[in-house]
Formats: structure tokens, sequence, C-alpha cells
């Protein structure tokens, strides 16, 4: 049994140490916004994307280190997306992981602008770095395939786009059409807006590692149903949550966000997310490779789905 | 010799094809955002990095059909900077080619998003695509670097940034010291704002293409040559040019744009883009390869600096 706390923290100090890193390598960039790529990049966070990358990669002999600027790559695509939706003309927040949000440090214009950068300097980090020699250019190329599909418009900003449009969507009358409808729109925003990235996590890591299509397969189901189970134990928490543990200021219920929680209530909603959490394991049981670092995706798994933060 | 109005026509009809059927293939996109993209790219424009890119790779042999995706992908890379550029937090422009901006028609979360899809996708798009045997993995790979280095915080996001601080700068007295300042803020803005896409324009081409590393230099230092020469162009066009024609409200000198038209003078600035063409073309001259797709180079660099509109 590993201690997946410990395990946990040691392999985000990992990425901790190499984000800082990528953005002094960057010469020549303006000053400020190099500055505000750093802040958001700097607010913390559990760093679960890079983690699941890292354990994914290792069921198949490589060691997580060999793609740290992969899943480095990834944390800034992910970093990205809550910098835009945290501005005033999507969600309004003003606070993040506890902090001030980018646009109340740096203004609308260099939040923009520094979303813009994480997400490109994304792809420059994932295809412009040197991999260890079991890391193949066909290899390199498909993940970065896949972060392009999970993050876009087949992705994860229509999420975002959907998720917009639900606004409001529960201030008419609940008559059963209208919820039916509204369960249906809610898993193409979960499916979208959350799981497509914790999908590309997993799928990278494969990817990465050149594991076989099989594998790869139900290493995606189980990306995929762990990404769902995580954005349902979300919702909860914004409905139940301790606000200064989750350091955030539960945005969800004042803009009207269609959640789970909101439209079947929080038990229902945590029996949906018992359930994905359930299906998930046995799909990463399936996965022929080493044991330990399938144990880890498991632990990964459990810890964020049983969090309160 | 070639009739370049009727080559840009035609290879920018080729473009204007192309585009509509990637937002198409987006299946499972939430529909309004894929619109909004859609809405975006249709715009028209002269399609020049596309077309610089076409030309570039068939000096080394190929057809510029061979790499549409990658010209296509490029073209939705400048779009999406236009898109952001134009919000109300940027620029606050209303029209653009004549149209309503993006943020007019869909609203700004929807444009910022439009704007996040394009870039992404311009990855997927550029990675994803069938290429025919002549470009190899290896040049797809060297050229996804490049745009990722041209395009965000190496390149053109950090321009962006510089011309947003730079706004006002002329407010205060025009001492010659002052002068000096805006004049050097002003080749950074130029440099990477403009310059580095059109530099990534070429170089993709040449890379796509497999060019000698001597060959693929020169194009690159006439890449940058080109691009200065023709914002400088444009920002006299700004103070000059005819609204009608231009299709866009004139937004630099509004906000105080810092230029080199209201830093030196029209005529100034008219001596510096001749300069800047007149170094540019000995630097084609030295490229090795095919004479008519060095001609039609030459002859989109002339065409696009002596525009009115």
């Amino acid at each position: 049994m590993i201690d997946i706390e410990s395990y946990i923290k040691a392999r985000a100090a990992a990425v901790n140490a190499a984000l800082p890193r990528f953005i002094k390598g960057l010469k020549h960039a303006d000053p400020r916004l190099a500055e505000a790529m750093a802040y958001s990049l700097s607010a913390g966070g559990k760093r679960l994307r890079p983690l699941l990358m890292g354990a994914s990669y290792e069921i198949f002999g490589g060691k997580a280190g060999d793609i740290l600027p992969a899943a480095c790559a990834l944390e800034m695509v992910h970093t990205y997306s809550l910098v835009h939706d945290d501005l005033p003309a999507m969600d309004d927040d003003d606070l993040r992981r506890g902090r001030p949000t980018s646009h109340r440090v740096y203004g609308e214009a260099l939040a923009i602008l520094a979303g813009d950068a994480l997400l490109t300097d994304a792809f420059t980090l994932l295809l412009s770095s040197r991999y260890p020699r079991r890391v193949r250019p066909a290899g390199l190329l498909a993940a970065a395939r896949v972060l392009g599909e999970r993050a876009g418009a087949r992705g994860m900003v229509s999420g975002q786009a959907a998720d917009l449009e639900a606004e409001g969507f529960l201030k008419g009358r609940a008559t059963p059409a209208r919820r039916r409808a509204g369960l249906k729109l809610l898993s193409y925003i979960h499916l979208h807006k959350t799981a497509d990235l914790i999908t590309a996590a997993v799928e990278m890591g494969a990817l990465l590692a050149g594991a076989p299509a099989r594998d790869f397969a139900a290493l995606s189901s189980f990306g995929r149903d762990i990404g769902l189970c995580f954005q349902v134990a979300d919702d909860i928490l914004d409905v139940v949550g301790d606000k200064g543990k989750l350091g955030k200021s539960g945005s969800d219920a004042r803009n009207q966000k269609l959640t789970y929680a909101s439209l079947l209530g929080v038990e229902e909603a945590r029996r949906r997310a018992r359930a994905l959490m359930r299906r998930a394991l046995p799909e990463l049981a399936r996965v022929r490779g080493a044991a330990g670092p399938k144990a880890a995706l498991a632990g990964i798994a459990e810890f964020v789905y049983r969090r309160d933060k």
C-alpha cells in the first residue's frame, strides 16, 4: 500500500518546481505578461492532471520524470482555462485558490493575454522539450493531437460554451421535461468541461509511453469516468463545502449554474459520484502493466473523490 | 511575370473553401461556439499568411495544396488574435473587415471562447491532418514548434501585451529621450505583434518542405522584414486610409496607440517601410529553389506593401 497523500505531495512538488523554470526560460517575453503567467501557475492546486499523466505513463515502464514537460504543459492548459473562466465576462470570480484572480491583479486585458499565452506555450513546451529515447516522435505527435482535441472545440471549450448557455436554465418551472433536458445538457457540460482534460491526462501518459491500443482504450474510459466523478463531487462541494477551505467564492449558485446538486439534490448527486467511481476502478483493473502505478492512479482518484476542499 | 492579383485571388479562394470544411468537421462541438468560430473565419481578409506559407513551401518542390491544413491552421491563429484584440477589454472595436466584431454579435464570453477554440484547434488541425509523404513527421513537429514559439509568450502575445502597455505613451511631452524610448518600444511591438506570425508563415512552409538550414534562415529574415514593413504600412493606412475601404474603425488614434505615423510622421514612416522592403528582397533572392514561387513571394510582399486597404 502506498501512502497516497505523501505520494501526491511529492509528485506535485516536482511539478511546482518545474513550472516556474519554464516561465524563467521565456527570454524576450513581455515582463508583465510573464509575471501574470507565473502568478496563475504558482497558485497551487492539486496538480491532478500532471499526476494522472505521470502515473499513467509509469504503468508502461517509464519514470514520470521523463515526461515532466508534457505534464506541465497540461497543467498550463488547465490554468489558462481557469484564468479565462474567472473573467468578468465569464464567471466573474474574484478569488481562485484563496488568492485574487488574474484579472483582479493584472486587469482584464492582461488576464486574457496571459491565458492565451499559457495555452499557446503549453504546445510549445510539449513539442519543444527533449524527452528520453523511449518517448518516440510518433507518441509525442499523438499526445499533442489528443491535447488539441480534448482541449478545443471538440472538447473543453465546448463544455465552457454550453455551461455559459445553461446559465439561468433553472429559472423556469422545473417540469419533468425540463429536468430531463437539464440532465442531458449537464452531462454534455461535465463530459467536456471537466472530464475531457482528465481523460487527456491519462491518454497522453499512455501515448507518450507507446501503450497498446487496448490498454489505451481502457485508460481512456477510466479517465472519462473519474473526470465525471470529480465534477459531480465539485458541484456538491460548491453547495456544502467550507468556502474558507475551498478558497473560492462559490459562484455557481450566484450565477444559477446548472449542477447535479441543484438539479437532483445533494444526496442523489452523491449517489451518482459513487456509481461513477465504482465503474471507473474495474476499467483501470483491465489495463495490463505495472501494479504500483495502477494503484497510484486508483489512489489519486479515490483521494480526489473523497476530498473536502 | 505572374499576374499577382489573380494569383492571390486563386490561392485565397482555396483557403476560403477549406476553412468552413474544418468547422463542419467539428462533430459534437457546441453549435453556437462553432458558429462564432465560422463567423470570424469567413470574414475574408487577404489570407496573407496561408499564401506566404504555400509559396515558401513551393520553393522546395511541393504543391501548396499539400499543406493546406497547415496554412488554414495559421490563419486560425491569426483570426483568434483578431477576435481577442477586438474585445472591449482590449482595443474595443465594433467593426472588423466591414462586419460587426465577434463580441458584438455573440457577446463577450462567447467571443473569448471562440478565440480560445480557434487557437487550440489550429494545433489540432496542423497536427492531426494527413499530409503527403514528402511532409515528414520531423518537419511537422518543427513547424508546430515554430507556430507555438512565434504565436505565444516569446512572440505575438508579448507584442499584444507591450502594445497595451504602450497606450497613452504619447500623452506626455515628446522629449528626445521619450521619442527614443517610444521607438524602441515600437520596434518590439511590431516585431512581435505582427512580424512574428508572418515569419512563422514562411518558416513553417520551409520546415514542412524539409528546406536546408541556410535557406530557412534567409526566408526567416525575409519574413521578419516584410512583416515589419506590413505593420508600418498598416499604421500609415490607419492615419491616411479611407475608413470605408479599410472596413474598420481606426481605433489606433482613439486609443492613442504608439505608431510610426504618430511618432515620426507619415513621410518618415513611408521611408522606413520602403527601406524594409528593399532589405527583404535580396534576402529572398539568396534562397536556392524554384524561381516561380520566389517571384510569387516577392509579388505578395510588394502587393501588400502598396495596398490602400
